[in-house]
């Protein structure tokens, strides 16, 4: 179960916004896609690509609903929630990770990317 | 592997858009959710749901890149592609599938509700 492990060691440093944490749970030329958006190569574009958007939350919570693990592939489902400025967003997600030897090597979120702005123009506008 | 069986007809039956197949693979009290959208329940509002989408497509390819099973749950990762009056819509899924003895009792596709959106406002516009 070292794929797993290493999956919820990631889900564990979201949860506590660390994002040193976050990039030691991947291998050094790692893929990361959030798939409405450009894809993301390498421990520091991963890390450069989080620190923003991990900085303007003063909470995060990654819920996994359901795992499912065969080998070195790690599937879930899970509602992320971000605390912005006193209120809540979350989205629906399901996640793919690939790990290897030496951490994560490819992860892979599939989610709205509506559902994100919608509720981000709502806290920014309200 | 009585659950993977099952997704995979389900797979099949979609690319052969066959409606009724499609139904076959469900239990009477389904929940399908593609998540951007409101969930449908019941094999019959599946089957309503999904008909006029595969009326529209002549083929339709369910390419699944990576399935997950665990016990009853079978998570996918797919490129779903819809050829629409000669032009190829593609879209980027991930789909959590919980299996009973009757069927697949709830499918969750996870999916950017945009990309599916430009790509049939660009056949339709083209």
């Amino acid at each position: 179960m070292q794929a797993a492990d290493t999956v919820n060691r990631l889900m564990a440093a979201f949860d506590n916004r660390d994002v040193d944490g976050i990039a030691g749970c991947f291998a050094p030329n790692a893929l990361y896609h959030n798939i409405p958006m450009e894809p993301v190569t390498g421990v520091d574009a991963i890390k450069a690509s989080l620190a923003p958007f991990m900085g303007m939350a003063s909470e995060v919570k990654f819920e996994v609903l359901r795992s499912v693990t065969n080998g070195n592939v790690v599937m879930n489902e899970r509602i992320d929630r971000f605390n912005m400025g006193g209120k809540w967003l979350s989205i629906a997600v399901m996640g793919v990770f690939e790990v290897g030897p030496n951490g994560i090597t490819a992860w892979r979120d599939y989610f709205d990317l509506g559902q994100f702005q919608s509720q981000m123009a709502a806290i920014q506008g309200g």
